[in-house]
């Protein structure tokens, strides 16, 4: 029954059916001091990025971390978040959304955590063994984002 | 510069350099209705999944959504993301991040606009041109986490 609602529910632009592909290829993180984020990105946990881009427009200043699969993290300040969408700019909000990082082992877990620590993350829970049977931590980046950094043996990253 | 600064940011746990890989796994929205947001993702966009599990946990109530390259879109309580962080529930915030889709032509955001909306979305801002030359729109999803539907033709969506 699932499947046929879920059939149903594609869209139809004229004759051609249109549905959302299962992907997504930029998570834009909304921050208050874009080079303070990006210092913690960048040099703090070594994601590689081009640097900041699109000062030349009065609300493109952004900086974008290059991942795997052509995917991509970007930050930009909620402000020009907020003027973009045409939302109001609201408060922080810690639990909004976690980022999941899986690793390979528990001991990658413990690592990547004091990583995160030394580049100026916020511990809210320090690495330890979850209610789901696995092993993770939650940290905040400078602007409160959570990660959650967690080993699952039954769900290893992908090559 | 910039590379040196990088390199000597890896974390070093005894011998072993221990270094984030630029990728993520999961993102997990929290929200406060899990079966009308279940309902938005799976009937509305299309999104494919096994189902609600971790029911048998009192704060394990998720689901997943199966997305490419292994990664997962989840769904989880902001109550529950809060306990599991060991933070407080906070108020919901839409200028916190944004969820990027590309497309591979004006045409394809127009009808994921439409269908996003059919699926009940609020859109906050119509597909157009945006500043950057390329063709944008936003919406939210039931809990207010924001999508952009954007076609660049310097950035197309890998295959």
């Amino acid at each position: 029954m699932l499947v046929l609602i879920t059939s149903l529910a594609f869209g139809q632009i004229g004759t051609k059916t249109t549905n959302m592909e299962p992907r997504f290829t930029v998570l834009t993180l909304g921050v208050d001091d874009i080079e303070k984020s990006f210092k913690f990105y960048h040099e703090g946990l070594g994601f590689a990025s081009p640097g900041m881009i699109g000062k030349e427009y009065e609300h493109g200043e952004a900086a974008f971390f290059d991942l795997k699969h052509g995917m991509k993290l970007a930050i930009y300040s909620r402000a020009n978040l907020a003027w973009d969408s045409k939302l109001k700019k609201t408060e922080r909000s810690a639990t909004e959304f976690s980022i999941g990082y899986m690793t390979r082992s528990k001991e990658e877990v413990d690592a990547i955590m004091e990583l995160a620590k030394k580049a100026g993350a916020t511990i809210t829970k320090h690495a330890q063994t979850a209610f789901w049977g696995g092993y993770s931590g939650y940290f905040q980046d400078p602007d409160g984002h959570l990660w959650e950094i967690l080993y699952n043996p039954q769900l290893l990253p992908e090559d």
